[in-house]
């Protein structure tokens, strides 16, 4: 296999501006103290991949080793880094250039629209779908009491048949007494909700992120350490009575959320 | 020093409900696949915390071993994912019950009003302020030349003067040719824009997770392993003219953000 030409050398790469204006300037280069030699050989596969189309597949880890003069494990580790920031993705028992974040809107709309949205399809995978009391804390957010019984419903979330997140809707079981017959759990929640008569209004949502749990990564098929997006909503009907608990888990590699921000007075 | 009575065994606790309707039931309980053994110490470190108040120091990393029958470097491993969801925090030499994550919401105000209004007192460090060719992406982004001026300027983000993020501000020179003698760093901008006569009307942003480079840790005073939030701003004046664009970066194990959601035609 023919390689590319080498790079610049990473030092050089280091110190010149980044093209992108959401690339910090100076990437790595601390003012004080040193930087670890796997991060130069990520800077260096950062500069080789902007070169790069979308799914073009990177040279062994052996040849990028060879190529930059530093051990296979250093290799491995520049890599890692890459693939969990979603620059590169595993291809078969290759590396390839990763798309593009997929970008959602922080909306009250489904999972299903912002994927449609987007010009994917969507689907989902039912984990499980269980009765059981609220709890003192989910009562408490649903307004309803400890004892009482919501739903528990924990889908795989695809976009194009590939998994990216896991999602877990808390609703109160005595307004929706029927959903483990009356709805596909391969289906939008939100079109359900409609049909059954209820307009969510308003919500809240908080973003946040955490490593994902073995459990979660397994479900999601992630490495354990991936960074992920953790966002809670609770939604509201047009009265203001809570419609739902949602908890929803997203790929950090894969996602990322837009908001459009107005003046306020 | 006395030490609290042990918790009920690991796998009992993992297969109780978690209080908190943000946590995920039955965390860390593949259906297919086994649990790392540091994730069920991690369980009951979790679980052990809950009755501790915040500032409590644990157990040291001994005792924990001894306690739960695993080699010290498990309990270290367990201990460390606690630290990097930000559910335990140093002190001094031990660990000690973290507070919550803060909760700022997604606006247009100033990170400045977003931590005030938490009760807490901003301050920033500069970091640098340089003048520097716009290049292609952020040209575009500000709606300016590529080869005409911006000002970036970077700061350390400080609550109570604890590091908390990294902010880089990108505006167009041409607009603030004062900016490196009429704006003191430790001030906030977004007054000293009023002061100048500029209104933000409105702003896009984009959420997204990434770890922190070893410099950008080293100014946070984080581990490089650290998943942060990544936020990246373009706010408009009421011409719709781009002000700045802002890539802001904080720490994912003492941040999170909240929105309200709004029905939409």
């Amino acid at each position: 296999m023919e390689t590319t030409p080498a790079p610049a050398p990473p030092a050089a790469a280091l110190t010149e501006p980044v093209g992108s204006p959401d690339a910090p300037v100076r990437s790595g280069v601390p003012e004080h103290g040193r930087v670890p030699k796997y991060y130069t050989v990520k800077a260096a596969v950062e500069e080789l991949v902007e070169g790069m189309a979308e799914g073009s597949v990177l040279p062994t880890e052996r040849e990028l080793a060879e190529r930059f003069g530093v051990a296979r494990e250093t290799v491995r580790q520049a890599l890692r880094d890459l693939l969990l920031q979603g620059r590169l993705r595993r291809s078969g028992r290759g590396t390839a250039v990763a798309g593009p974040k997929l970008a959602q809107p922080l909306s009250l709309r489904s999972y299903t629209e912002g994927v449609r949205r987007r010009g994917q399809v969507p689907s989902r995978t039912l984990i499980g779908l269980e009765r059981r009391p609220a709890g003192e804390a989910l009562g408490a957010r649903l307004e309803i009491g400890a004892g009482e019984a919501v739903w528990h419903m924990e889908r795989v979330l695809l976009a194009d048949e590939e998994r990216v997140g896991l999602e877990s809707t808390y609703v109160p079981a005595a307004r929706f007494p029927g959903l483990d017959t009356g709805f596909d759990p391969d289906s939008s929640f939100y079109a359900y909700l409609r049909r059954q008569g209820v307009r969510l209004a308003e919500g809240e949502e908080r973003i946040e992120t955490l490593l994902a749990t073995p459990r979660e990564a397994l479900l999601i098929g992630t490495p354990p350490a991936l960074p992920m997006l953790l966002l809670n909503r609770l939604s509201r009907d047009a009265d203001g009575t809570p419609v739902e608990h949602v908890r929803s888990l997203y790929r950090g590699d894969r996602f990322s959320f837009t908001t459009a921000l107005r003046e306020e007075p």
